[in-house]
This record gives structure tokens, C-alpha cells and sequence, in this order.
């Protein structure tokens, strides 16, 4: 059973990835989309074994989603990142929560849709950018950034509603502590760890194969010490990337532990969330799933529009920036499994999640073609 | 709990390993006796989860194995590989079974247990050969295929063992039905199977990132079509392995194989190993595992030697050849693990087998560079 179960995941998984590639999409959309089918059909099933191989997935997203982020870069990209980052997660956030309440959904609920809408998929994002050859232009330097810093702020978002559901509401004391101990980690993490973790590579030579194992440990470390605290254990994954990041072996790492989850965890993750799409929760919520969906796309093409333009970009290059935010995966995703798994939503809301992060994925890069065509007009 | 009970085994297996790497041992030793010290203090458990990571990690170690077999290489090495591996075969297994019915064990175990003595660790013969230098020499081309050849011959036996224990003992037609499954999956997988994955490999072009999803997928489906034909799961990832060394993406997909084992499901096979290390258990039956341990090192030595000897080597050589073949480890620990998981075993002749691999892999190398220095002394 074991074996025949996990066969089907991964080939559905695989089978996705190909078929993506093929029609020129995110790898993402297909190991969710064919997830659905699968879970839709029912032939295999989520069982605790594979639900554990998704969150060491999750883990080493947030890993990779950490280590992306470059201190020195993130001086460099002064203050417009920010500012569209910002923009960008906070109406999306009200937005989302204002709805789900419209929907008569209750408090807490409401706020973990908001946070599922504030981050951008920086790996959807970045394949978009290569598609449309916008990597090294100044437009492509700031989606780029900015999607990279809203995940900080969509990680950070997560953990106080992590200690919110604990409590079960909004309790002073209680979000404090939490907050504190994100400063408290983060702190510590950031001068402690990174000083520890320079003189440790510097020291210790590890051979290419022993590499991803000492990942590995570290990553778990971090997610364990973030669990003590009392906070999520993916913020403490994407600090050891932030820390990782700076040790002399940094770049082989992450291609490391890209291509082991990648391989396996990673792919397993995505399928079992779209597993979790329920067809008839879904459908008693179509119209929720709508508006959720308007306003993930309103929500970041204003937000990080308007972010934009604040920072003198035109028109239409104000556009293009608001456009390249919209797609959302895996920190959405992972929002979703997380408030699933806590019971704060359920399957209807958790459906309607999924089926907005495969419309704003499919809609970008078309909508993008078409600003960028009428940018280029314009010019010409 | 489940992040701890991880973290601990991993840093164990971390640990282990570069205190091996430091005092020029095989890392499998260092995993497995910090397994043992792990089990024996009792601070990390082997959950189901655990043991289903050891599981995965088996399955690769299996289709590495099968991948290390070069069908050309196999042709070229001629009969005196065959020799040296089958005699170095027979005379353990045959020691090993007497040995444990002496001890008055019963039929089952005594036939596991001669198994277990069959297979010489092709990785640790590797280090060791690479150690010596005697790795392009016409002796350690005869260690190596005769090492290789014997994991062949002890995956069958295991097979074979597995339908046995299935009937519940020697039925003559269970055993003729293994046996013609045996064959018709090796025909039908190394013909039909070499074909379509070479016709695949052809026509897909993966990118390095997908390469071991893939693989995966092809260890996972000849496992469970190994075990739907009722055959041990093993062989059906050591067939994976044999065909998909005869695709054309394949050096890329063993060295993907290798490090994506060993960064995870690997070292954590070797040190739940160690961890089912029983130390009352082990004291009960002291005498059996010295006795067990003496017929490992005799057998391969005189059964390999005789080997050699009948193919026209020297004295000298022929005991370097025997001594060479003596460390035994991953295929003597995965028959441990079935057999035990099976209850066919106790935590007596577990322990007792973990002893003997560790004492073997200990021993090997300062035997090698007696018999090797006597050897050059004569010759000088």
C-alpha cells in the first residue's frame, strides 16, 4: 500500500511536471492541478506518512525562500522593493479579510485567507521574469526583490497567526510574546548564528555528498528552536537559509537542496495540496472562490502598482510591476496546509485557496504579454 | 517529537560520520556504532515514519548496487570473479547456517542468518581497494567484480529466503514459483525494460532537476511490481538499477542517486541499524556472536581465497583477495532489517549480526596491510 501510494503521487507529480513544461507553464500548476484530479478520483491518499514527506517539503521551500534573500542585496535595493512589497501585502490582506468575513465566515478564518494572499511566489515570479526577459532590467530587479520581501513579511504574518490560533483570538499578551520571540530569533539567529556558521564552514570541510546532510540538520535545528519558542517551525527553516546563505559552501548548498526536494518532498507537497481540493466543499463556496480570486489579482496589481508608481515608475511600467506580483504558491500553499491542519479553515475555504493560486498563476503571464505589448506600442 | 527524534538520529549520523572520515574508517561504522549508543542510551526512537525513511534508504542503496554493474564490465571479468564471489558465498552461508543451529536456534534463522554472511559491501571494498591503491590492479579488479557479483547472489538468496519465510518454511512448489518469478522478472526487465527505457531516455529530455523524480519513480514501480509477483521489494530497486544504467542520462542519475541517499533516508538506514542494537539481548548469546563473527572472517577468507587460488593467483594473493572480501554491511543489514521486521529474528542474532559487520569492517584493513607488506617483503 505504502509503496503503490507514494508511486502514484510522484508519477502524477512527474507526469504534471512534464505536461507543464510542455504547454510552457509553471511546474507548480501542473503537481497541483493533477493533484486535484487524483484527489478528486481518489486513488491514492494523503496518509500521515506522506503529509510528514510534504512538510519536510515545506521546510526546505522556506529554506530555499530564505536563502535567496542576499543581505547585501537587500541594502542595495534601497527603499522601492519595500515599498511595493509592502503595498502589495498590505491591500491584499485587508481585501481578503473583508471578504471572507462578507462571507460570513468567522474571525480567525478570515485572517489567515488575508495572510494567504499576501505573498507572491517567488520561484513562479522569477520563471516569468526569464520568460518575458526582464531578469536584468530595473523592472525585474524590483518584481524580483519585492517578491522575495513579501515572502519575509508573509513568513512573519503566518507566525503571529500561528500564536493567535494557539491562543485561540487576539490576546495581548500573548501576541507580544510572540513578537518578541520573532525578534529575539531573528536577532540572535542573525548575529550569533551567521558568526557561528562562518567559523564552523570555515573550519569543518565538508565533502560534496555530506553537504545536504549538514543542510538538513541545521534546517531541522532552526525549525525545532522556532517550535520551542512557540513560534512556526518554517520561520526557523528560513532563517537557516538566511544564515546558510552566508557560510563559503552557500551556493552548493542550495542547488543541493533544490534538487533533493525537488526529487521527492517538494513535488509531494504540492500534490497533496491539491489532493485537498473538495469538489463539493468547493462548490458550495463557487461565488466565495470568485470574489477571492478578483481580489487577489485587485489586490496586488493596486498595491504593488500603486508601490510603483510612488516610486516613479510610469503608467505602464507601474502596471507590469502589479501584474508580475499576482502569482501565488508555495507560502500561500503553505498558509493553507498549515490553517487546514490547525482546523481554522476548512475544506470549502482551503478549496477556494488552491483554485485561486492556479488562476493567478495562469493569468499572469497572458495579462503580462499584453501590458508589455501596449508598453512597447506606446514607445515605438 | 517528530522533528527531535529526526534531528537526533541525523546529527548522530553527521557525528558518526566525521569521526569515521577522521580516524580513516568507513563512514557505515562511525552511523552504525553511534546508532548503537543511541539505541542503547534510549534518547531517539525508531518510529514508523524512521522506518520508512530506512526503507527508502535501503531501496537506493539497492538500485546503487544494481547500477554499479556494468553488463560489458560483467562479460569482460571473465570466471574467476564468478568463482571468487560463489565460493565466497557457499562456504559463509554454510558456516553460518551450522553455526546458528548449533546454537540451537531454529531452521528459519539459521537460514537468514547464513545469508547475511554471503555479501561483501561492495562501498566499503571500494574504500578500502582505493585505500590500498589497488584499485586499477589485477587483483582488485577481481575483489571488486567478485564483490558486485556476490550482492547479485545474496539479493537472490534473500528473495529466495523471503518466499521460504512467506510458506512458513521449504515448500517445493512456493519455492519453484519464486524461482520462475525470479527469472521471468530479470528476462522480461533486462529485455523489454532495457529497450523502452532506452527508447524513453532517448525521446525525453529531463532537466538535471526532474532526473531523480524520475528515477525514483522507476525504483518505486519495479519494487511494487516485485512484490506484486510476490519477490522482496529490493530486487526490484537493484533491477531499477541494472536498467537504468543502460540509459544515456545514466552516471547523472547514480551520482544524483548517491548524494540524494546520503544526505537523508541512508544514514538514517544505518543508524536505526545500530539503534536496533539490544545490549542484554546481545549479552545472552555472546559466545554465538564470536563464534558467528570467526565463520564471517574465515569463510569469506578461505572460501574467496580458494577462489583465487583455483584461478592461477598466488598465496599471497590469494589471501589479500580473501582478506579483501571479509567487510560485509549494507545487504548483511537490509536481510537483518526484513528478517527482524519479519520476526524471523530476534534482537539476539540482530545484535549479533550488527557486532559481526562492525568487527569485519574494523578488522579488514590492518589484516589487508599485514598480508599486503609480507606480501611486497617476499617479493623484495
Amino acid at each position: 500500500m505504502f509503496l503503490l501510494n507514494l508511486l502514484i503521487i510522484l508519477g502524477v507529480a512527474a507526469f504534471g511536471r512534464i505536461l507543464s513544461r510542455k504547454l510552457n507553464q509553471s511546474i507548480i500548476l501542473g503537481e497541483l492541478l493533477f493533484g486535484m484530479i487524483l484527489g478528486t478520483l481518489g486513488i491514492a491518499e494523503v496518509t500521515p506518512l506522506i503529509s510528514h514527506f510534504a512538510d519536510v517539503g515545506v521546510l526546505l521551500l522556506l529554506f530555499s525562500a530564505g536563502f535567496s534573500i542576499s543581505m547585501e542585496e537587500f541594502k542595495r535595493q534601497g527603499t522601492s522593493s519595500i515599498i511595493v512589497a509592502l503595498l502589495g501585502v498590505i491591500l491584499p490582506f485587508v481585501l481578503g479579510f473583508y471578504v471572507t468575513r462578507f462571507f460570513e465566515f468567522s474571525f480567525l478564518p478570515a485572517l489567515f485567507v488575508g495572510a494567504a494572499l499576501t505573498a507572491t511566489s517567488v520561484g513562479i515570479n522569477a520563471s516569468i521574469l526569464g520568460e518575458f526577459n526582464m531578469f536584468k532590467s530595473k523592472i525585474g530587479t524590483l518584481i524580483i526583490g519585492s517578491a522575495v520581501i513579501d515572502d519575509v513579511i508573509g513568513v512573519l504574518i503566518l507566525t503571529i497567526l500561528g500564536g493567535i490560533a494557539a491562543a485561540g483570538g487576539i490576546v495581548l499578551e500573548n501576541l507580544l510574546l510572540t513578537v518578541v520571540g520573532i525578534v529575539l530569533f531573528f536577532l540572535i539567529s542573525l548575529t550569533l548564528g551567521i558568526k557561528l556558521v562562518k567559523k564552523l564552514s570555515s573550519r569543518i570541510s565538508l565533502r560534496r555528498n555530506d553537504l545536504m546532510l549538514f543542510g538538513l540538520i541545521i534546517i531541522f535545528l532552526f525549525a525545532l528552536a522556532a517550535e520551542k519558542i512557540g513560534l512556526e517551525i518554517i520561520i526557523g527553516a528560513f532563517v537557516a537559509g538566511l544564515i546558510l546563505a552566508q557560510s563559503h559552501f552557500s551556493r552548493d548548498i542550495l542547488e543541493q537542496a533544490i534538487s533533493f526536494g525537488e526529487a521527492f518532498f517538494v513535488p509531494i507537497f504540492f500534490v497533496t495540496m491539491g489532493m485537498g481540493f473538495d469538489f463539493q466543499a468547493f462548490g458550495s463556496v463557487g461565488l466565495f472562490a470568485a470574489v477571492l480570486t478578483g481580489v487577489a489579482l485587485i489586490g496586488k496589481i493596486l498595491g504593488c502598482g500603486l508601490g510603483a508608481k510612488l516610486s516613479k515608475f510610469g503608467t505602464m511600467g507601474s502596471a507590469t510591476v502589479g501584474i508580475a506580483m499576482v502569482p501565488r504558491a508555495e507560502v500561500t500553499l503553505i498558509i493553507n496546509k498549515i490553517a487546514t491542519e490547525n482546523n481554522i479553515i476548512g475544506p470549502d475555504i482551503g478549496s477556494s485557496i488552491v483554485v485561486m493560486v492556479i488562476i493567478c498563476t495562469l493569468i499572469t503571464p497572458p495579462l503580462l504579454k499584453k501590458v508589455i505589448r501596449s508598453y512597447e506600442e506606446k514607445k515605438g
